[in-house]
């Protein structure tokens, strides 16, 4: 089985967190992890810039073969909506015009796939990091949720894969 | 005075409005005006990348110096407001990228500066824009909201200019 490097991604205005795995079949291992994190003194525009160039740099560096975005927390603010919109974007269109399919989880999803409950906090996502990727070392919440997405699309293309070549349904 | 190129901005997911005027003190000359819309069909992160090159590609025809954009009508819906800000962003980052200084404007000081009153409606504006730059043509509501942008932005960087010469607050 060729290894696939998957590029997960957790976004936000102030932090947008990056993971980088690489994944053959259902062993993972742990490549890269960060936080791009604009200057807040940046006019808007140029904050969406930092972030649109940090997330490339990444990919230039990485070469990840897939993307995975976190589907963002829907609150019920419209005007915090709005402005994390303008955040995810980036974590959308970078991939996207490396040629990468971005596909995007419901962070119960991620959980879930990661920790076993869509309903864990952050602390039982960080320690299933540190199992699934002992490689990794210190990772900040931000980080640590980009890698959770990663393994989520991990295991959701491996069930995929699974169900592709059985002809059935993956659980 | 020198002509400065100004690039006006109404952003949407399906459509997103564009303008190019010429501004020479208060002389207004229209140059372009379009319309990007992706296709429905695409991958939302497709979509905003068919944003984000066409307004790329509009900024390398026409070489504006200052972008403006439209400030987003807030609604209530925060799911809305979250896809609004995606395509948004797009109207942000493709002109900060190419190193133009991007100003935001409410939809209501548009149409004030515009019309002359912030309840103006569409076909007001677009009536408007016919008398202010009647070289424009045809132009769908979308253009014509993005030219009614630049515009506005023509006359609050002029009264800006003045205000600095004399020393004093513009009107």
């Amino acid at each position: 089985m060729i290894p696939i490097r998957i590029l997960g991604l957790d976004p936000g205005l102030r932090r947008t967190g990056w993971g980088v795995i690489s994944a053959e079949g259902s062993r993972l291992t742990h490549i890269a992890h960060g936080v791009i994190a604009p200057k807040e003194t940046l006019a808007f525009a140029e904050r969406l810039l930092v972030l649109l160039e940090g997330i490339e740099a990444v990919i230039a560096a990485h070469a990840p073969h897939e993307a995975a975005v976190e589907e963002t927390f829907m609150n019920n603010n419209a005007a915090s909506a709005l402005k994390l919109g303008h955040a995810r974007a980036m974590a959308l269109v970078a991939p996207a015009r490396a040629g990468l399919v971005v596909a995007e989880y419901a962070a119960t999803v991620v959980k879930k796939s990661v920790v076993g409950t869509g309903g864990a906090d952050k602390t039982q996502v960080g320690f299933m990091i540190r199992r699934l990727l002992p490689t990794a070392g210190e990772t900040t919440a931000d980080a640590a949720d980009a890698l959770a997405i990663a393994i989520a699309h991990a295991h959701a293309r491996t069930s995929r894969t699974l169900a592709q070549r059985t002809g059935g349904r993956a659980a």
